[in-house]
């Protein structure tokens, strides 16, 4: 087959993380770590010029009125400047994959939006048209997820881009499996 | 998050390849075809000595008692000593994906397995343990996903390993886009 499109400079993967719901600080929940791990690992490896990681995070909406943040973080310095209501709000979970990214060498952007988390994440693949979407999964049986529900499952059915689900490791599942 | 598993030498990705409905001759399917220019694009780019591939092709049981071939192709020459009666069983489709990874110098391995596409593949997917399952999809709509099936949706929900199903582009549909 013929190659149809240019062939890009880089391959944009974009990783959708959230917030660990055990822990009460923000820190990233053990399926967008995973996420993250098996991106690097697997997919980027050495070839860390090849590759630009775009990390999303959804806030669900506050009732004080917190509208989307335009701001884009791509180093790890652009997070000192932050100011306190921003670092409740999830910032410090970019600051993790940023600071994580720079360490391995690997270009980043990291931005947060307010909404449902798998409307906003199918709406800014959409946007960004990344040549991959990687999204976590708790792992969690049939019950387990009518009760939960998974965002995973969503955008694997309704982005438009190419998406991996990774799945959470048995080894990693916290005492309640609902729980990330 | 500490990498709790040993960096693996390569990452094996899994493609499943299957004929196209159009022509007479089988030649690998339009989506076949973009799974594996994404595969190589996107993921391999100039990393080749990171990336095996692993070419399944499943073909539906043959009324003459044709069984599974355990041979496994990985170099061009593989191909010259086939029978003539294999020739027409789908090999010359392995032939065509080894002899590109060859072009490009990614390893790869290449075979056939009779059954069911959609449980041969969650079969031998368990079987190889790859880091990621590649399958073509038409990106047929919903009514026609009833008439025709979707392999690609049942691998992406029954797989142990993660599953990226690749749309084949508008612009590459058949005048019957059922046919692939």
């Amino acid at each position: 087959m013929e190659t149809t499109e240019p062939d890009a400079n880089v391959t944009r993967i974009m990783l959708a993380v959230n917030e660990s719901s055990i822990k009460g600080y923000p820190h990233a929940s053990i399926s967008s770590r995973g996420a993250f791990e098996w991106t690097i690992q697997k997919i980027v490896r050495s070839n860390t010029s090849g590759f630009k990681l775009l990390f999303l995070h959804v806030q669900a909406p506050h009732e004080d009125g917190f509208e989307d943040m335009d701001s884009i973080y791509a180093f790890p310095e652009d997070f000192k400047t932050m100011k306190h209501r921003d670092q409740t709000r999830g910032l410090h979970l970019l600051e993790y994959f940023v600071t994580r990214c720079h360490e391995i060498g690997v270009a980043c952007e990291a931005w947060i939006k307010e909404g449902d988390p798998k409307e906003v994440i199918c709406r800014e693949a959409k946007r960004m048209q990344p040549d991959l979407l990687v999204v976590g999964n708790r792992g969690l049986g049939p019950f387990q997820r009518v009760i939960a529900g998974t965002v995973s499952e969503f955008c694997v059915k309704h982005a438009e881009c190419p998406v991996v689900s990774i799945k959470r490791r048995p080894g990693e599942t916290p005492q309640d499996p609902v729980d990330d």
